[in-house]
């Protein structure tokens, strides 16, 4: 039998593993739309499959750890911290790909305006997964904080793709569809974000034994 | 030390208290819009507050159980099925607030049409979230399948109310904000219903030990 650190460490770079996925899938899903690129879309869909199979995966080891090793304390804040962890990181997939579908709808259309803000959340967004789950690798609780910080960054961001988005409508109805469109795309951008701020509240209950959620902590 | 029974059975009441809690809060924040009742919207944010409260304490609870009694095979599964299905609930009441929020604005201003299909969404989502709890608490993986069907019947639904809706913003560009608002509410039911599918299949796997997320499930 494996020493238990061996088997937590595969656990805690098996969930890195799938962040990184999780990070192409959000920046491809985007970036199909903004080149116009076909084999990105596909890309996600593909990803997606993948991240599914890891979650299932990472599932099974947590489980096992938790009945084989009988951890206290600190693991077992782990590893029931991985099980919502990656629960998080497979749903960001699904918004990937709710992108995608978007995308591969609106790339057919011409463009409306350029898309500036909503790369621009994409990347925030990115990196909210990127730091969340090196604040969990490397129980780095103030990376965690920036992390909750950022996702207000993404909020006020979003609103103003909505504000924008509202005007073109009213100004010309023929951009409703394609308008739409860029609003659950920003939305679902949104989402993503918050379930990098949910990962960020789980690090920093495993790290301090604090519970943030439900508090105002971004506002430290 | 009560018996290990007995707190398994105080975690199950307090998982399926807290599905009665966020069942009240997803037909409030509807019909806080339908009837447009100021109050019932009040009352989906003070609900708000009691579920994530309750969220906490069964986290605690279940890690507690987790550490106290290192149980193994099917105590196992129901304890981490329990902290994967109390992240669900809560997030299906942040949902709710979401779509009171959006009813707040939309009730101070005209009705742009009869919301048939809205309300019947709420119903379906709602009876899923009651039926996945009972399921949970009887162990019934019949039960857990048919909220799986129900699903499909809340996409659907979602579907012809964005297009109902893209067809008024494009006929009247007056119904623009109230039409994406509507939008944005039946978005939130159909998540409400995605997550009281993601309890149903926590159910599957609890009970029948086999995993059906990303299976086709629902096909059967």
């Amino acid at each position: 039998m494996r020493h238990f650190r061996d088997e937590l460490d595969e656990l805690e770079n098996k969930l890195v593993d799938m962040g990184r996925l999780v990070e192409s899938s959000i920046h491809n899903s985007v970036y199909s739309l903004v080149e116009r690129n076909e084999q990105m879309a596909k890309e996600v869909m593909w990803t997606e499959a993948l991240i599914n199979q890891q979650e299932m995966e990472i599932d099974d080891l947590a489980t096992r750890l938790l009945a084989l090793y009988q951890p206290m304390a600190r693991d077992l804040r782990f590893l029931t911290s991985a099980i919502k962890i990656n629960t998080d990181l497979e749903r960001m997939g699904d918004m990937a790909v709710n992108i995608t579908e978007r995308a591969l709808t609106l790339m057919k259309e011409p463009a409306i305006r350029p898309l500036i803000d909503i790369p621009k959340i994409a990347e925030l967004a990115q990196g909210m997964v990127h730091n969340a789950l090196d604040a969990f690798a490397e129980r780095d609780a103030d990376l965690a904080r920036q992390v909750l910080r950022s996702d207000d960054e993404v909020d006020r961001l979003r609103d103003a793709v909505y504000d924008e988005l509202l005007e073109f409508m009213q100004e010309e109805s023929g951009t409703i569809n394609r308008s739409v469109a860029l609003m659950f795309i920003a939305q679902n951008l949104e989402r993503i974000a918050d379930h990098a701020t949910n990962i960020a509240e789980d690090v920093l209950f495993m790290v301090k034994g604090i519970d943030v959620r439900h508090r105002a902590e971004t506002t430290d």
